[in-house]
């Protein structure tokens, strides 16, 4: 089955919106097989919606459109299908539902505009849609299939998972299966090399993505068939086998994040946590607080940008500051322990290092970073090399500090 | 004149890379006055390109081309480019020039596969691309220009800005000038309220375009016209005509954040900065810190989660906490007054609230946040109620926080 996707909107040609609908569809058609030929972007124009969707359908058995469905007048895509299939809107009763369900848990009464959204083209299946007042549509003629969608993304990514994807599953005779490993500690190209032999033993039904970010890569298997226990299994079974190879960078599954899983370790433990940055900058405690729920286990952190604070508030001694500088196995294990004592808690992260752009020297360049962590039965201390940007320095040392805080709850 | 703009790579119809080019370009096609009609992203197949390209050129008189041009068998786009005009590949000097000196400055030779890289179709005019081998190229046939460049984002704008624009301005005869005015403190529809006036009175040939992003909106100002002079002058003229109706709320022009905004205004006055986070857990000093040189002013933070470590680092009475609650205006001053003594800095921030999805009450229900500036003349506070969306909330705060700093520094 081949496909085209058309994504109508003047926001999308005066360069207001970016749209990342198009590739979110593709990469999801694509996973269930359907190649996608071609992604037109057009403005709310009658005419020139008519033309894409005819030559469109002359080259491609299923086509997905997202936008224009809007209650305002600007909004024309439902009327100009009533044209393209040479019918009229009516009235339907399972998206008024929709419609009066989603007013009432606003506490509000569906006004006439939002009554309108309820009117159909009179040949479609109305889809529903969880999150909005447009429904979604899905059209069948001539071997065509024509999926209308409304363009807000999250609108429409429900609409895709919750209904579209399993009925062309079902039309296909297929279903499909996902698992993303999360890995730290190693860059992708390292990585890939590692996982080759892993990699090549994969059976051609689970294709492998690498997902870079800074300081982690996500590994997301995809698992395409007829029988879903057959493809979960064969996923466990790679899952597994994955280990050997991998099993020292993996920190986490699917939606896992480095600070939710840190977060639920601590949880388990019943550990505190606090934390001494330099060059972070209070990012490690910006990453952890971003998780509701995070005071139960997290006490507080101290940024000390300057030496003076080193001192006197996390306890590192001027001699040490002295004779090995800010940057330094033995700084960063003093403010490790320094804070893990004056806050009182179980385990501590410090950081100290050189993010940039200025402040490199020969032997300790730019990305030079030190991290340390404090526990209940001692201090361990890495040195770390990072690149030359600040933002991204600032972005991996992070990643890592909380990676050996976790490393060292599951020892 | 009427444009088009089709990006073409395999990448983008499987979906793993976001077109964010086109948005892009049509931004920058929209403000010098040329319409987008259609964008269309097609595979690396030599039929489809020769296709798409024929159709694109019966619609309009501009097509813009991104992709296609790496040095690798899989980017088709030049051979298929003379096969459309009827041409073959020559070698460019200027082409060639541009790809040694970026071997240079890497220290490296240029391999064969990157001397290709200066071939190009004959009847083409090279552009300049400063961050990448694959040269922008410039084609005329029939009365419509085409533009084939790098899908890269960074080297496809630059040729953009620095080329592309200025030679399609030249052509139109227009010039273009931009301001940007940054504003904190009102939202959109409120800020659109009150500039109503001055936006009316706006001379048709400034195009006015609202940004918002958490805690702040963008106004971003369009001059477009014949006379460069003159649209300077206009443009001043309404930045100045906008001060008595939205002064209070500026805070800084293009490129200026928040954090750069305070930064400068802290070391013009050779003043140092501290700061105690509670809900916003560090973010307010990982953005002071994500300025280069911010070790110059920002002497450091302590987050202080726990009630506890507020009494015993930041130096809240405990009474003070028993009495008025975490989230209060006693226990914010007293934050932000007790880490510009204990640290030593001229000013200081504090900030306690409610960030969500729990710990609400009806009478501190989520949002509910206090923030306190402690300055070498006294102590202020302010209540602020935001939202009911954790991420947002610990955003809004951090720029609402900094800008209270703002303010004072600029009294």
């Amino acid at each position: 089955m081949l496909a085209e996707i058309i994504t109508i909107g003047d926001e999308l040609l005066i360069g207001q919106v970016i749209d990342t609908n198009s590739a979110w569809m593709a990469g999801q058609l694509n996973m269930i097989g359907i190649k996608v030929h071609q992604i037109t972007s057009i403005s709310d124009n009658r005419d020139h919606i008519l033309t894409t969707l005819a030559e469109a359908s002359a080259r491609v058995q299923l086509i997905l459109i997202t936008g224009g469905l809007g209650p305002t007048k600007d909004d024309i895509t439902k009327h100009t299908l009533c044209d393209y299939f040479n019918t009229s809107l009516v009235f339907s009763d399972l998206a008024y539902k929709n419609v009066e369900k989603l007013f009432a848990a606003r506490g509000f009464a569906v006004s006439e505009l939002n009554r309108q959204q309820a009117m159909v083209p009179a040949n479609c299946r109305v889809i529903s849609n969880p999150n909005g007042t447009a429904p979604g549509m899905w059209f069948e003629k001539d071997g065509c299939i024509y999926v209308s969608m409304p363009g807000v993304p999250f609108e429409m990514k429900a609409i895709m998972e919750q209904e579209i994807i399993p009925q062309l599953l079902d039309k296909l005779n297929k279903v499909i299966i996902h698992r993303t490993i999360l890995t730290e500690g190693v860059g992708e190209s390292h990585l890939a090399a590692e996982i080759e032999p892993w990699e090549d033993s994969l059976p051609s039904f689970i294709k492998l993505a690498y997902l870079p970010q800074p300081g982690m890569v996500r590994l997301r298997l995809t698992a395409y068939g007829t029988n879903r226990d057959e493809l979960q299994q064969a996923v466990s079974k790679a899952e597994k086998e994955l280990y050997p190879y991998a099993g020292k960078y993996i920190f986490g599954y699917d939606d896992d994040t480095m600070e939710s899983v840190t977060g639920q370790l601590l949880r388990k433990k019943r550990a505190t946590l606090s934390t001494a940055e330099s060059c972070t900058g209070g990012n490690i405690a910006q990453l952890i607080t971003s998780i509701a729920g995070s005071s139960d286990y997290f006490k507080g952190s101290i940024v000390a940008y300057s030496n003076e604070i080193k001192e006197q508030f996390v306890g590192v001694p001027h001699q040490v500051l002295a004779d090995f500088g800010a940057v330094s196995e033995q700084t960063v294990k003093a403010m490790a322990e320094g804070i893990r004592n004056r806050f009182s808690t179980d385990y501590a992260i410090a950081v100290s290092g050189i993010a940039g752009p200025g402040g490199g020297t020969a032997e300790k360049p730019v990305g030079t970073t030190w991290i340390a962590v404090a526990t209940p039965s001692g201090t361990v201390a890495l040195k770390f090399l990072f690149g030359d940007h600040r933002g991204r320095n600032i972005r991996k040392a992070s990643v890592a500090a909380l990676n050996m805080l976790r490393k060292t709850l599951t020892e």
